[in-house]
């Protein structure tokens, strides 16, 4: 989770951005790694430091009703529409120091850059630190940046943070913000007033680094679809003497589920279709479980995802056949809880080759890839505003403790934007 | 859990047995079901009660250094090698209220029905009321049992309670008990001061209950393996940017261990040979795992059983073969643990077949059938003391709140006894 430093680096605007990760990091640890719940404190605290950065920089500044920062470097011609160069300061639970915190420190690497090199394009350029991205917290995709949209539920109002049981209305409260504004659906941006959403964030798998490139431009991000408190049922037995036909067994029902979509998965990449399908947490009740009975719950997961909706339709279909056969075969049932997911964005084409440009003129490799993960990105996409993402190399993936960053490539991404940026700073 | 109330039974030995098993209800519940941990409160209450009754009947009261209890009807010749009539008293966590207080008190009633008629064998008739033989407590097989034969090794002392985390030694002393007995390997019981062990058991299979039989006489009691704290070690990743092939994830390893132990135990089965096999608890660890991870983690306990030693080590080379497979195939690795078991046993043929003649003087229908559950009995039976163990039909399985068992069912293992010791009173 170090960002190696390069002294050659201290004298340009990366000596800014190894400053807010040493920060960000010396004040949200948590080993391993660190934690910046949403509406929480190390959330918190990284958008008290890039408002103090933001003064530093002389930016404008402002916040929403859902505590979403916003610092503006002003444009030549004020009333135009302007850029977003933006992504989220909270983490997973005991998650890495890069995942989401890049993309805002590199906004402001930008524009600190910019600034020293006296450009300033016609379009306000605006730094904006989103709340509340990662859904472990809130089971909502995209909470902040939707909510700046006005395009978040109200009823998102009433979920829980998982670690408290608390509302998001109640952590909203407690901070200060205005759930009221969610409620009402009132919208901080205006689509029509963003020229276009520009996201730097880490590459969470291992393709960049497996193809020695320090950076991706993304195509498409994945849409989602998520059972987060499911259970399969069986019946309680004593391990000895309940014999194999009359088991009701939910760690083998379970078993055979897993088995089963991670084979249908196999038979998907065979196709070449692309989807991921994750178990993240598995759990036999603590207070009735035991090692000498038959299992007769077990709680679990599942998270899958695709930039196809028709593949995602096609895996919840299997999902629904082989549970249904494991039931009839087993006896188990299984309680599926809420579904929650998220619509795949296919991502602007123009903007994507005014970047691919900016880095082929800055002579930084780079190659078009798709994002398995979810980012703020899609919800500007989906709001019908011109979006990118850019991908930076990462070392031991993501939402885990060993992520790592090599300051040269989160470097190679401020330089394509401050090429995009001086490139087009008239249009 | 309730034992039926019988009006018609009101004035036999089984008032006793009904006021007993509902004193124990009262005072050990915990809902769901009861618990009476080992070396705690529950166990605890259940011994002063017995040794209450004990002093009711007028029987000698004894108790060893590790806290078994010893009440005893004397014979006609006190010099002879005795009866031991007993079980356990401890729960499983929310278990039933028959699993082992049903053995003790089936004693208790057996010479409350012998002293009314009259009948005074030959020989001492003890019921021992045996500590701590829920291995879910202590990771130990048939810990009371062996102790009281000085068969305990003495490592058993610093084994920890699973919910206390305090050791086998530290909850002896807690309750005035003696560890120092274990360590030096001190015998209670010599065997060949006793002439032979009977154990009433609740069946904790559906068996007797699809045969429509009250009782059971038991051939043999299955030995086992067991992994109590196995994990299954992935590489922690996010769900949605990791693509299949660079996957290790542990719950993906753990579903296909137990999808290839079934079909195993299936291919057994085929062949004609029992065994069970029990994934009971299943846990990724809470402070690292989340829906939108990779689970790098899983842990998970094994316990496997069977009757016959041959049968338990193929399946134990199944396990080695097809874990060392799915480590070649996903990357991941598991850390089985400590690994504990016990031998299979062969109960006494001689006693069993009086104990059948017994049970067809009183018109008593019956099976032979196996033990798939460990019991007391096998601790006896390898000490080369004459052992049967006598199965009491049972609704609702056991080690669960459901269990039940019809007081008449229980009346029928007494009258077996009863009538074996009214038969071979002068033997």
């Amino acid at each position: 989770m170090t960002a190696v430093s390069n002294p050659a680096l201290s004298n340009s605007g990366l000596a800014l951005a190894e400053r807010l990760f040493d920060d960000l990091l010396a004040h949200t640890s948590d080993e391993p790694g660190v934690t910046r719940a949403a509406f929480g404190e190390g959330e918190d605290y990284a958008h008290r430091l890039m408002t103090e950065v933001g003064r530093e920089l002389g930016l404008e500044i402002e916040t929403d009703g859902v505590g979403n920062l916003y610092l503006t470097y002003a444009g030549q011609e004020p009333g135009l529409p302007g850029w977003i160069v933006g992504s989220h300061l909270d983490s997973v639970p005991h998650g890495g120091n890069f995942d989401g915190a890049a993309g805002v420190i590199a906004g402001l690497s930008v524009i600190s850059t910019l600034k020293r090199r006296g450009v300033r394009p016609r379009r306000p350029i605006t730094v904006m630190a989103i709340r509340a991205e990662e859904s472990t917290w809130f089971p909502v995709s995209y909470l902040g940046s939707r909510a700046a949209l006005g395009r978040l539920p109200a009823d998102a109002l009433v979920t829980a943070r998982a670690d408290t049981g608390e509302t998001l209305a109640a952590h909203m409260a407690a901070l200060g913000w205005r759930p009221e504004d969610i409620a009402a659906g009132r919208a901080h941006l205006r689509p029509e007033r963003v020229h276009g959403f520009i996201e730097v964030h880490i590459e969470q798998g291992p393709v960049l680094e497996a193809e020695a490139l320090p950076v991706g431009l993304v195509t498409a991000i994945a849409g989602s679809f998520r059972y987060r408190s499911a259970r399969c049922l069986g019946e309680w037995g004593h391990s000895g003497a309940v014999p194999r036909g009359h088991r009701i067994d939910a760690v083998f029902g379970l078993a055979d589920l897993v088995v089963a979509l991670d084979a249908f998965w196999g038979s998907l990449e065979a196709e070449g279709q692309e989807a991921t399908i994750t178990v993240g947490q598995v759990a036999t009740p603590t207070e009735l479980h035991a090692f000498s009975k038959v299992p007769g719950e077990v709680a679990f997961c599942l998270d899958v995802r695709s930039r196809s909706a028709d593949v995602l339709k096609r895996i919840e279909e299997e999902l629904e056949r082989v549970s249904a056969d494991i039931c009839r075969r087993r006896g188990v049932r299984f309680d599926w809880g809420e579904r929650t997911g998220s619509q795949p964005a296919e991502l602007d084409v123009a903007l994507r080759r005014g970047l691919a440009d900016a880095a082929t003129a800055a002579t930084i490799p780079f190659r078009e890839m798709p994002s398995g993960a979810g980012h703020d990105t899609a919800a500007f996409s989906a709001a019908g505003i011109a979006s990118a993402l850019i991908f930076v190399r990462n070392q031991n993936g993501s939402h885990n403790p060993d992520e790592a960053m090599r300051l040269e490539d989160f470097g190679a991404a401020v330089d394509v934007l401050v090429r995009y940026f001086t490139d087009n700073a008239s249009s």
